[in-house]
């Protein structure tokens, strides 16, 4: 089992490009190195778009949204019926990533994936409905092959839409009570790690609550212990949002669109795009490290040094969105500051 | 010796808005607390403008140049022309502030305090000159009480001209070469530290010039022994830019307006605010921390928890200015989005 496209090689960046951006921040009007970690954004993204001036106007927000079977295990905080419920209030402009995406001038797309509580059209939403939720994965495979294969396709489908856009930045966010619960366990399935090292809690559980999800974790990890393949693992435990996600990450690398990681779940979602295509990992640049219990052991997977550190744990994108003006600021530093010799300033 | 004004009482916050705004932020369309640092930001703000909705536009920036007698000793990477040729890049924008000011439409104010390399009438910086430098503070206090009660009203001058022009955010920025010395000497007196645990590399020292430095703050710290008030502490060992940006943290309290703080040399500038007049502090909202050494101590003293930690070590008021976007996000996702009963959306 695996997609036509998913293995198709990714673009690389361009090494001389890099060079020539490191070149030019040691020669801007301010101690070499002093911008710290925006002056490394901004020479991985003059590398990334081989541009000599690299930006991130406009960018491209990408929710995708889908129910989970597990939810029937009571691994959440929330109803399910949230899930649909929030896609009125994406579309509506009243959640976070709405207003977020309202701020900074970004496109927001809203993808219903399928929920149990389908909201029906909504305009501002695209439905590629591929069932009313997962398989509950504690008792069966969460997707069959086909299912896996729409939800990798929908996350392609919104990178293309996004490069034909213009976009110069695609942000991956997700929708989906007990989604945390989904991307625990394909997380542990990924990395080989028992259940309570990346169960956290999510929405809101207690301690009780996260006990319990993590003994859901624990079963569904023993229902699928053939899984061995990443694709395997990501069809029976992961979510048609997680997947969406990883066939973001793979589909952006290969189509030379930079792309900004959000929380745990998509840092899950990035892990088995990388496993499965390690070429995208030039492509992906971190936002942040959550309050989610398990973000930061992912990210280190993924030796991933994201931007900020904020007790965020919202999901939706949101993370990323809030990460997204310090990149346009690298940016704007690297291409509109003077060198030293323009500006008549002495060196060290 | 004081300043007659920097007694005066500092407002303070508005119990009952923060009471409002904190319920508001647990009745939005997400997880309670799931926004973290931004939660917080933005009920903190509200009480600070006694305002249901907090705003951060428009900002406004003032940079404080000044040079220093003890960059005569040698502990800059940098010439001390530098800090006089900056002035004109900080104008001619040029500069990193300058980037980010008009990237942010955020006012930039600069303010040329007295620079060895006098550039002198330019077009967009404010002339309030108090000497060429201050004095060596290895061999003689920096500043006469005049001069550093000039420094403090420059601040203070500085805060009333943004409150008049209707600033939401104060971001005091400084330029000097030697800065670094001075704001480790200053921080080493009020804290009671030895000069290695804040000492740092500043603009680009290496390990000898690191350790040549503290032997330099320790020279100074032992010819300044007497002076154990923070107004003879700051005489002694700050700048004139250091003291202005005093004057700024405890005018901004006084008049109401909420100050975000830059890096390692703001900070020391607001321990001797806060030192000065406690009820200030509660204005202070912090940035980042810095990488440079010793940032965090001064941070720990304070009881502050900076936005961000991106290994910047500029100052020019730079590191605020990156968080800044974090402030105007946050009181947007405040302001705008729904309440779970606005949206429809079910509760946990």
């Amino acid at each position: 089992m695996t997609s036509n496209w998913l293995l198709e090689p990714c673009r690389t960046p361009d090494a001389s490009i890099e060079a020539g951006a490191r070149a030019r921040q040691a020669s801007l009007t301010k101690p070499p190195g002093s911008l710290g970690a925006l002056e490394v954004a901004a020479v991985r993204l003059a590398a990334l778009q081989r541009s000599s001036r690299p930006a991130v106007d406009p960018a491209w927000i990408s929710i995708f949204a889908g129910d989970h079977g597990v939810a029937e295990e009571g691994v959440s905080a929330f109803p399910q019926a949230v899930t649909g419920e929030m896609l009125r209030n994406f579309a509506n402009g009243g959640a976070a990533i709405s207003v977020l995406a309202h701020e900074l001038g970004a496109t927001l797309e809203v993808v219903n994936l399928g929920t149990v509580n389908d909201p029906g059209e909504i305009t501002g939403v695209r439905r590629a409905i591929i069932a009313a939720s997962t398989a509950n994965f504690c008792l069966q495979p969460a997707m069959t092959t086909a299912q896996l294969q729409a939800a990798l396709d929908a996350g392609a489908h919104s990178v293309a839409a996004a490069q034909a856009g213009g976009a110069r930045i695609f942000i991956g966010g997700e929708m989906g009570i007990a989604n945390t619960t989904a991307a625990s366990a394909l997380g542990c399935a990924l990395l080989g790690l028992p259940p309570g090292v990346l169960s956290g809690a999510g929405t809101g559980l207690d301690a009780g609550g996260v006990a319990h999800k993590a003994r859901v974790i624990a079963q569904a990890l023993a229902t699928h212990a053939g899984a061995t393949t990443v694709l395997e693992q990501l069809r029976c435990l992961g979510g048609f949002e997680i997947a969406a996600l990883t066939g973001v990450y793979v589909a952006a690398a290969q189509g030379g669109l930079p792309v900004l990681v959000d929380g745990f779940i998509a840092t899950v979602a990035a892990l088995a795009a990388v496993r499965i295509n390690p070429g995208c990992r030039d492509w992906l640049l971190f936002s942040h490290c959550s309050h989610e219990h398990g973000h930061a052991r992912v990210l280190a997977a993924l030796d991933a040094e994201p931007l900020l550190d904020l007790g965020l744990r919202l999901g939706e994108g949101s993370g990323a969105a809030i990460a997204f003006p310090l990149l346009r600021l690298a940016c704007a530093l690297h291409n509109g500051m003077a060198t030293f010799e323009q500006a008549g300033v002495s060196e060290a």
